[in-house]
C-alpha cells in the first residue's frame, strides 16, 4: 500500500514539475516585451522550486474528480505568485536574503530595481494566466479563480501576513499572532491552490469544498511549522538558503516559541487532523494524503 | 458650445473624484487586515492625484452609451494599478523621488519595506476588484476586464516600459525607442482605460472598439510629451514633484529630443489626429474631445 500511494505521489510531482515548467515556458514565450526584464522572470520563476502550490492545485482537482489539465492555468498562477513574493522578500529592504533556491536571488542576479519590476510582473501574469486560460472551464468558473487568487494575495492575504511579519519584527509575538500571520504569508496561497483546484470540477459539493479548505488551512500551517524545524536544523545546502537565518535575525517561529521537540510534535498532530478532513471525498485524494505526509517530513 | 462642453466636463472630472473616491473608500473600509498596510494603502491612493484614467474609463463608457456606473470597477481598478505604480516607482531603488502628490512619498511616510507590500497589495486589489463587481455586466465581460488590464499592467505594457526605462538610463534614446518605451509606460494603462470603458457597452460595435483604441494611443503619447513639457517648465508646487526632475537625471524626453517649441506642436498635432479618431462614434463623445484639450494644455 505504502508502495502504490508512493508511486502516485512520485508520478503527480514529476507530472506537476514538467508541466508547469512546459505552462510557465510557453507563456515566457509568448510575449515579446523588454527582454531583460522577461529573462529575469524566468530566472525567478524557471529551474527550481519544489512546486508545491501548484502540486496542491492538480492534488486537490484529482480529489475531486476534476480534468486536470482543467486545473494548468490555476497551477501555473498560483506558481507566478508564489515567484513574485519570493522575489519582494528576498529584496534588501525586506527579508534581505541573498540566496534563493540555491542561486543568488533576483536583486543580486539582476539589481534591486529590476527584482522590484519582476515581482510586479509576475503578479500581472498570473492574473492574465488565468483569465486567457484556453480551459474546458465556464467564464464563471475562471472568474472565480481571479477572485480567489486575488484575495488570497493582497492585504487580507499573503501580502497582509507579510506587513504583519515586518511589524513583527519589532515586537514578541505570542502563538495566536504567529498564527494569524502565517496564515495570511503562506496559508492564503495554499488555502486557494486548494480551493482553485477543487473548483475545477464545476459539480464539486459544497460540503467537500469547505473539508477541502479547512484541510487546507491545517497543512498550511503544517508546512510552516516545518518550515521553522528546517531552518534551525537543516545545513544551508539543502535549504537553498543560509541555515539558521530566522534566528540570526531573532524572529519569532514555532521553534522559538515552542522549543524543536514540541514543534515536531505539533506538525505530527496537525497532519493527523489534515487526514481525518479528506477521509469523505469522492475520491480516495491519495495524493493530497501523501502530500500532507510528505510537508511533515520533508527535509527541504 | 465651449461653454456647454467644458460644463459637461467639469461634470464628469466631479462625478469621477467622488465617486472614485467613495469607491475605494468602500473597498478600503470592507477589508480587515493589518492595519498599518492598509493605512498605507489609502495614503497611496486618497486625496489627490488627477484620477485621469478612471476619468478616461467614464467618458469612454458614455461615448459607447454605456450605463456608467457598469464602469466603476474598472475605474477603480485603473486607479488601483495607476497608484501601485507610482509607489514602487518613487522607490529609492527605482526614481527616489520623495515628494509625490504634493506630500511625501509613500516610502518617505511609511519606509521601503511597506512600500513595496502597498504596491504589491493595490495591484492584487484592482483584480479583485474587477472579479468581485456587482455591476449587470456579464460575466464575460468582467473576465475581459481582468485580460485587458493584467495585459496592460505587465511585462508587455507599463511594468516592461518601465524596465524599458530602466535600462535607457544607461543609453541615448531616439525618438523611436523614446515612443515605443512610452507606449508601453503609460500608454498602456491609458489605452486599458479606454478599452475598458467601451466594452462597459457589451454591444459596441467593433470599429468603433478600434477608433477608440486608436484614439487611446494618441492620447496616451500626448499625455507624455505634455508631461515632459511640465517637467520642464512648471513650478514645484504646481506639479507636486519636484521641476526639471528629468532634467537633473539626464533623462531622455520629448523636450530634450525635439525641443520645447517642437514638443508643443507635437502635442497640439496628436490632439487634432485623436479628435478625427472619435468622430463618428455613436454619441457625440464631448467628454472624450474635452479630454483630448485637456490633456494638451494642463499645467499639471
Amino acid at each position: 500500500m505504502q508502495a502504490e500511494t508512493s508511486q502516485n505521489l512520485t508520478e503527480l510531482i514529476a507530472f506537476t514539475k514538467a508541466r508547469v515548467n512546459s505552462n510557465l515556458d510557453g507563456i515566457f514565450s509568448l510575449s515579446k516585451p523588454e527582454k531583460r526584464l522577461v529573462e529575469a522572470m524566468r530566472y525567478a520563476t524557471m529551474d527550481g522550486g519544489k512546486r508545491i502550490r501548484p502540486l496542491l492545485v492538480y492534488a486537490s482537482a484529482k480529489a475531486v474528480g476534476a480534468r486536470i489539465e482543467d486545473a494548468d492555468a490555476a497551477a501555473c498562477a498560483v506558481e507566478l505568485i508564489h515567484s513574485f513574493s519570493l522575489v519582494h522578500d528576498d529584496l534588501p529592504v525586506m527579508d534581505d536574503d541573498d540566496l534563493r533556491r540555491g542561486k543568488p536571488s533576483v536583486h543580486k542576479a539582476y539589481g534591486e530595481a529590476i527584482a522590484v519590476l519582476v515581482g510586479d510582473a509576475l503578479q500581472s501574469l498570473a492574473f492574465q494566466c488565468l483569465s486567457t486560460q484556453k480551459s474546458n472551464l465556464s467564464e464563471s468558473t475562471k472568474l472565480a479563480m481571479v477572485e480567489i487568487l486575488s484575495e488570497a494575495t493582497g492585504a487580507e492575504g499573503m501580502t497582509g501576513g507579510q506587513a504583519m511579519d515586518l511589524e513583527a519584527e519589532c515586537i514578541a509575538m505570542d502563538i495566536t499572532v504567529l498564527e494569524k500571520m502565517h496564515q495570511r504569508k503562506t496559508g492564503a496561497l495554499i488555502k486557494a491552490s486548494v480551493k482553485l483546484g477543487a473548483i475545477c470540477n464545476p459539480q464539486v459539493q459544497k460540503k467537500h469544498l469547505e473539508s477541502l479548505e479547512s484541510f487546507a488551512d491545517i497543512i498550511g500551517l503544517a508546512f510552516q511549522v516545518q518550515d521553522d524545524i528546517l531552518d534551525e536544523i537543516s545545513e544551508t545546502s539543502t535549504l537553498g538558503k543560509p541555515q539558521g537565518s530566522d534566528r540570526a535575525k531573532n524572529k519569532t517561529t514555532y521553534v522559538s516559541l515552542l522549543g524543536l521537540k514540541e514543534a515536531r510534535k505539533k506538525t505530527i498532530e496537525l497532519s493527523k487532523q489534515a487526514l481525518l478532513l479528506i477521509q469523505d471525498l469522492p475520491t480516495p485524494a491519495t495524493e493530497l494524503r501523501e502530500i500532507t505526509e510528505y510537508i511533515t517530513s520533508r527535509v527541504h
